[in-house]
C-alpha cells in the first residue's frame, strides 16, 4: 500500500517521506496518557479452540510459505491468536499491543507484563514470552539480523514496522494476517456464543421496540438521544454486557438518510409524527458481537415509504435465503440483496454486509457482501445482512441481520454440497412498513417463519406487555 | 503469464526454456501450407467506425499510458483494428497476422501486400504500412533499438515477441491489448448489424426445429450429424451466410452431458423417443456473428427433465431481466442465472456466458457472466446467456440467448442511470420441457413477451407450415 501510494505521488510529482516524529503527536498537548487496562482472559469455552492450538495451526503456515515468523499488527489478531481481551479501545475490548509468532519457539507479546490479569499471565505462561512494548523494535531488528523470512500485511501494517524489518536484513514477504482467515471462520464455540449473545441481545431490542411503540402512541417526546439511552438500559439488564459494540446510530427522518449519522447535543431531535426512526446498535458480550439496525414508523408511513422499506426488505430476505457452492464470494451473492431496488431504479451507497468479530471488533475480514469483494464464504462465518435505501433529508431505511455461512444438508435430489446462512438476529421487521403486495410468496413464507422463530424464542423472557407487543408484532402476513 | 508459469516451473524445480525452433513442426511431416487467403474489408456500414477512428483512439490511449507503439498479436484485435477480415481460420473470419500501431506514424501491418483485395489495398492506403509477414521480427528489433516504450498483451502475445523487443532494449509496458475493450463495445452499425443477423439466423433456427418436430412426429430417423446438416442447411439458404461460427454441438440424450461435444460418425446416433437433443451452433454474416442454443423434447419428457429445463430457464430469464448499474460485472450477476438450481442443489460448471464478437470470434473477451468475472459490463457489449444442467449418461439441457449490454431508460421514481439487457436471439424455447408451476409471474410475463417478438418478427419469413408451427410454439402460457 505504502509502495501503491508512494508511486502515485512520484507521478503527481511528490515525494513520499517516512519521519521519525509522529506531527500529531507535537501539536495534540492535552494527549491522555495511553491506555495500560488489564490484560484478560477469553474463556476457551467461548474462544473454542485453545491459543496452543491456534498458534500451531499458523505455524504450519509459516511452514508452508517457507517464512519464520509473522509479525501481527492488528489488536485483535492479537486478541484472537492468544485468547485475550482488553479495554484500551471503547467499544472493542482488545488491547493495543503486537506480536511476533515464531515459526520455532515460543511467540512473543509485547505489552507490559504488569498488565496481565492473573488468569491472562497464567495463561500465556509457556506459550508466550511478554515483553515491553519498547522492545518490539529490538525484537523486529533481531529478526533482521538473523536473517529471517517475515510474513507481514503490508496492507494494515504501520509503514515504520515494515522499514524496520527492511532496514535490518529481513526479507518480508507478503501476504495476509496469518490470523484474519482462521478468525473470520468461527470455531462452534463462538457460534454457540454468537447464538446465546443474540438471544440476549433480541429480548434487549423487543423490549426496546415495545416501549418505543407505547411511548409514541402516548404521545411522549421521544427523542433521539432518549431512545439510544433506553436501548442501551435494556442491553444493561442482561447484566452481562461488557459494552456497546459501536456507538449507536439513533437517527429520525432525515438523519436516518445519512448511514453514518451520530446524534450529538446539537443534532437531537424529537421523532415526529408519521416519521421513520432508524435505529443500528449493538452489544460486547463475553461471549458475542452483536449488531442490528431495525426502522420502524413511528405513526403512519407514506406509500413511498412502505415501497422502498419493502425492496429493502426484499433484498436482505432474499441474501438471506440464498442456498451457494463452495467458492462463492460476497461479490457473487450481493446482488441478491439490491435486486428489488434496482428493478425501481434506486441502490445504495454501502457495502451490503461486514463481517463481524466474536467479541471483538464488530467490522472485521476478510469477507464481506459487496460488489467487489473477492473473498470466498466458508462455513462459520458470521456477517452482516443489511441493505438500506436512503432519500436525503427525508427519511433512510436499513435492515440489518447477522447470519452464519454454514454447509447445508444435502436436499433430496441435490447432487452438490451447499452452503446456507442461518439468521442469528431476534428481532421483528416491522410490519407496517410492508407492502404485501410486492412480496412473492417465498419472500412472505421467509418472513412468517423469521417472526414465528422471534416469537418462539423471545416471549419466555419477556413480560406480558412486551410479550403481547411481540405477539402482534410477528402475525403472519 | 510464461513469468508466472517459468516461477511455478521453478518451485516444482524445473526450468522453463525458449527455444529457437517449434518442435511440434519438426514431427508434424504433412503439415499443410500456412493459410495464405485474401484479406478482405469489413465495409464501414458494419464496422460501423473508420479504422482511422479507431487508430486514432488507441494512439491517445497509447499517450496517456506513456507508449510509444502496441503490438498486436491476436488476429481479431488486428480485424478489428483495420476494418479487415480474411479465411485463415476455420469459422472466425480473421488473418492470421501481427500489426504494430504507432503512437506517430501509420501503422504496421505484416501481411503479404499480395493477399490484399483491391478494395482492402485501396482502404488501408495512407493509413497502414503493409509488410511481409517476415518483416515483423525486424520491425520489432527496431521498436527495441530506438528505445520505444511498447504494449504487450503478456496474457496472450507468444513469449517470442516479448523475447524480441526486450532482447532489442525496449522496454515493455504490461497492459491489455488496446483492442479488447473498445472491441467489445460494439458501434451502432455493429448492434444494427447484429439485430440483422439475429433476425435471419432466427428464421433458419425455427425451420430447423418446425422440420425436427416433423420428422420426429412421423417416426423419421433423425441422427445427430442428419440435423446438424440440416441447420446449417437452413442457414445457408439465407444466401448471405459465410461460414458456421463455430462446429455445431448436435446431441441426443447423454452426449448433451457432454457441454463441448462434437459429433462424429462413429459417435452418432439418433434421436430416440422421449429423449433430450440440444444443438449449440451459430452462424458468420457480414453483419453480425451468432450463438444460440436450444434444448428440445422428441416426445414426452420426464418430470427430472421438465424439473431441471424450468429451473435453467428461470435462470437464463433472470439473469435477462436484470437491471443493474454501472460499475456492475458478469461476477456480480452470474448468480441471477444459477439460483433457482442452486437451491435443489445443482449447478453447472461452465461460465454463464462469453462475450462474441461482430463478424469475428464467437468467444471474444474481456467481459463474461462468471463468478470470477471482475470486468465491468458497458453499453454495446454482446454476450451469451447460457446456463445449463448435466446429468451424466443421461440428458444436458443449455439454453442460450445472445444479449446486449445497454443503457436504460429512466423509469418512474427511479433515481440512478440503470443498465439492462437486450436479447438479440429469436427463437421459441421448448413450451413442453416447462414446469409452469415452478415459474413465478415475472417469469411467465417475460417468457411470453419473448414468444410474442418472436412470432412477430419471424412469422413474415416463414412459410404457411413453419409460421403455424411458430404460432403453437411460442403460445402463451
Amino acid at each position: 500500500q505504502v509502495e501503491k501510494f508512494g508511486a502515485a505521488c512520484k507521478r503527481a510529482g511528490a515525494e513520499l517521506k517516512a519521519l521519525e516524529v509522529n506531527l500529531i503527536d507535537r501539536i495534540w498537548a492535552d494527549q491522555p496518557d495511553r491506555p495500560q487496562n488489564e490484560v484478560v482472559v477469553q474463556p476457551l469455552q467461548f474462544a473454542g479452540r485453545s491459543s496452543e492450538v491456534k498458534l500451531a495451526a499458523i505455524c504450519e503456515d509459516l511452514a508452508d510459505k517457507g517464512a519464520d515468523a509473522a509479525v501481527l499488527t492488528l489488536p485483535d489478531s492479537v486478541a484472537w491468536a492468544f485468547n485475550i481481551r482488553g479495554s484500551d479501545i471503547a467499544h472493542t475490548p482488545v488491547t493495543l499491543c503486537f506480536a511476533i509468532i515464531h515459526r520455532e519457539g515460543p511467540a512473543e507479546l509485547f505489552v507490559a507484563p504488569e498488565r496481565l490479569s492473573e488468569d491472562s499471565a497464567a495463561a500465556l505462561k509457556g506459550l508466550v514470552v511478554t515483553k515491553p512494548a519498547a522492545a518490539f523494535g529490538v525484537a523486529l531488528e533481531e529478526l533482521g539480523s538473523s536473517g529471517c523470512s517475515v510474513i507481514l500485511d503490508q496492507n494494515t501494517a504501520p509503514e515504520k514496522v515494515r522499514a524496520l524489518l527492511i532496514d535490518s536484513g529481513a526479507k518480508v514477504l507478503a501476504g495476509r494476517d496469518p490470523c484474519v482467515l482462521p478468525k473470520a471462520r468461527k470455531t462452534t464455540g463462538e457460534l454457540n456464543g454468537a447464538r446465546a449473545a443474540h438471544l440476549r441481545d433480541g429480548v434487549a431490542m423487543v423490549k426496546f421496540l415495545a416501549w418505543f411503540d407505547a411511548a409514541i402512541a402516548n404521545g411522549e417526546a421521544v427523542d433521539e438521544i432518549t431512545a439510544a439511552r433506553m436501548l442501551e438500559g435494556f442491553r444493561s439488564e442482561s447484566g452481562v454486557l461488557k459494552d456497546i459494540s459501536f456507538d449507536s446510530i439513533s437517527a429520525a427522518a432525515g438523519h436516518a438518510a445519512i448511514p453514518h449519522y451520530r446524534v450529538t447535543t446539537a443534532s437531537n431531535r424529537q421523532i415526529g409524527s408519521d416519521e421513520i426512526y432508524l435505529i443500528d446498535s449493538g452489544g460486547q458480550y463475553q461471549d458475542g458481537t452483536t449488531d442490528i439496525t431495525r426502522t420502524v414508523i413511528a405513526g403512519q408511513p407514506s406509500a413511498e415509504m412502505r415501497d422502498r422499506f419493502t425492496r429493502v426488505l426484499k433484498g436482505m430476505i432474499n441474501l438471506s435465503r440464498a442456498r451457494f457452492p463452495s467458492g462463492t464470494t460476497g461479490g457473487n451473492l450481493d446482488v441478491l440483496a439490491r435486486q428489488a431496488l434496482w428493478d425501481a431504479g434506486l441502490d445504495f451507497d454501502h457495502g451490503t454486509g461486514h463481517g463481524v468479530g466474536s467479541y471483538l471488533s464488530v467490522h472485521e475480514g476478510p469477507a464481506r457482501f459487496s460488489k467487489t469483494d473477492a473473498t470466498r464464504l466458508e462455513p462459520g462465518m458470521i456477517l452482516s445482512n443489511e441493505p438500506g435505501f436512503y432519500k436525503p433529508g427525508a427519511f433512510g431505511i436499513r435492515i440489518e441481520n447477522l447470519v452464519i455461512v454454514r454447509e447445508a444438508e444435502s436436499i433430496e435430489g441435490g447432487e452438490r454440497a451447499m452452503m446456507w446462512l442461518e439468521t442469528l438476529t431476534l428481532c421483528p421487521i416491522d410490519r407496517r412498513l410492508i407492502d404485501l403486495h410486492m412480496m412473492d410468496q417465498d419472500e412472505r413464507d421467509w418472513l412468517n417463519a423469521y417472526h414465528a422463530q422471534v416469537l418462539d424464542a423471545l416471549s419466555p423472557r419477556l413480560d406480558d406487555r412486551e410479550a403481547a407487543w411481540l405477539t402482534q408484532a410477528t402475525l403472519a402476513l
